[in-house]
């Protein structure tokens, strides 16, 4: 662990003191050396991924900063769960500008502690550096697989089935939510949305469970169409999604109604962070038995085909129009 | 690679074609997942590390682009050269102001190819977000070392001697020169140390060489008296540092002097990224041949002893008064 740029000595003294009990893994050294080990076990291979997170931009300045330190770990293991991994580390980046004091230190620490223990993962090391900007939070997030066995974006098949875990639209509705962009919801629908927009559920055990079933893997971010897309690129396939199968919560009908156009949103809308793959037609029992055993429902969405490209189809095949396919942050 | 929260798809699709022809590894599989592997050669352990530079704290905004990529990945592989490391890739994640254009973006790219043609390594992936504030560079860097060999900050020991390589304080000459306050150098000196404030070299052959010679090791980056100080630190012993023995360049002579207070100034100024070490005595020799192996000089400048803490002393052993052990960045 290292930081710089700062005439706060006392500041970066109490991210030590804050931090040291967050280094439980043995590569961690106790955040006292310049370099961490990450060696995977035998037979598996190290998976590694970076997402960031900016003030302004990816959350609110006055969001509980307990919140964000957990939305920041939880992004980065969403995309391990989608590939398959057990997570085991993550280091962390932090630029701090001015107004971040003490408390709000400790409250972050306190969120990723929190999460540390519900996903079994220990920090390993990072940086802390002044800004004159926006907070600044980047996270490198580590897992590992059995060797070969990543889930990756360019293995989808024509003739393979797609599927979708969860339920699509949340996190933009929670999101709208938060901006009062929203109608009238109850108080209990306003919670499950808010939540599932500030505090991703990554498809630890469920992405676990797809290795050796699913072809292709993605976490939804950018929104399903978008990031089907992906894997359609990737994969040089078609992929073509059914609007009716698409998942809706409850909350989410109450406050956008089961309109053509509310599935257009929910499957456009980002920050989902469930886990969207294919598998083939073979494997649609296993598919069943891997949510299951999971906890965590997964629907049949669509299929590959040949050619390229991601279209949304109604239940006569029309493809409807989806003017963006991915999400636009606030 | 990911990208978010920008309305700028045009500057992300120009990234993308940047960055692809620099992901030279099998692991990175061309950028185009959502996750990397860095799993380490057999018998090995991953190391990592992570250093971020951010604009206006770490660079100037008028920097050359290239050198901007050049030290943010040098600074990182300064950390793996001081732990015995070969290093192998890294991860990205860039929060971009508006003001970066593409003329830009294709400097700072055409930078990292240059160093990673120098140093061997692949880009494996990141993340870019736009951000409202400066820019900011965010590097995780991998590599790895036989198993159990990192050299580490703890194991130095009472009796050990203390050795660093190059020659100290010139990136603090460097910046001085930069920021005007330098009195009058040649052109050739005054180039030299801003080369050096700007373009570390990261002592990679020599931390090789270094592996099973070493006791304790750190990158010096603090200045040499804080960085020595945290092997004291955490290997309970207290280094004691000969004034008289820190290694100067002619041209830091040339502009500060040789007295007392100029020694000072260098075993304190920032940014040097040499490498500080201690080894046992009966490994002198060997010490000596690692540095001729590698090319790079190297100088004993101290001690080990019982107690604990770092002192600075003049030729009679008594001690020099050190006002600030590290390096304040401007």
């Amino acid at each position: 662990m290292t930081n710089s740029g700062s005439e706060r000595p006392g500041e970066f003294e109490l991210i030590a003191e804050l931090f040291a009990p967050l280094a439980t893994g043995a590569g961690a050294f106790g955040l006292r050396d310049d370099a961490a080990i990450a060696t995977p076990p035998a037979g598996h291979d190290l998976v590694v991924t970076a997402d960031a997170l900016v003030e302004g931009v990816h959350f609110f300045a006055s969001d509980p900063p307990e919140l964000i330190a957990r939305k920041a770990l939880r992004v980065n293991l969403s995309d391990l769960a989608a590939k398959g991994c057990i997570p085991s580390g993550y280091l962390l980046t932090l630029s701090l500008p001015s107004h971040i004091d003490g408390l709000w230190l400790r409250a972050f620490a306190n969120g990723l502690a929190q999460d540390q223990g519900s996903f079994g993962i220990s920090l390993l090391g990072g940086d802390t550096t002044a800004t004159p900007g926006p907070l600044t939070i980047a996270v490198t997030a580590f897992g590992h697989v059995p060797e070969g066995k990543m889930l990756r974006r360019a293995d989808a098949r024509a003739g393979d089935l797609v599927f979708v875990s969860g339920t699509l639209g949340d996190a933009g509705g929670g999101l709208a939510c938060l901006k009062e962009e929203a109608g009238p919801s109850n108080a209990a629908d306003r919670a499950y949305l808010v939540d599932r927009f500030q505090l991703p559920q990554p498809r630890i055990a469920l992405g676990q469970a797809l290795v050796g079933l699913a072809s292709a893997s993605i976490d939804v971010s950018d929104g399903l169409v978008a990031d089907l897309g992906h894997i359609a690129e990737s994969s040089s396939v078609r992929v073509q999604i059914e609007a009716a199968r698409v998942p809706l919560s409850p909350p989410l009908k109450a406050l956008w109604g089961t309109s053509q156009d509310t599935i257009v949103r929910a499957a456009t809308a980002g920050d989902d962070y469930e886990i969207a793959f294919t598998a083939p037609p073979e494997n649609r029992g296993f598919v069943r038995g891997a949510a299951v055993g999971s906890g965590v429902p997964v629907t049949e969405v669509g299929r590959c085909e040949a050619e390229e490209g991601v279209i949304l189809v109604d239940e006569k095949e029309r493809e409807i129009p989806v003017s963006r396919s991915g999400y636009v942050h606030f």
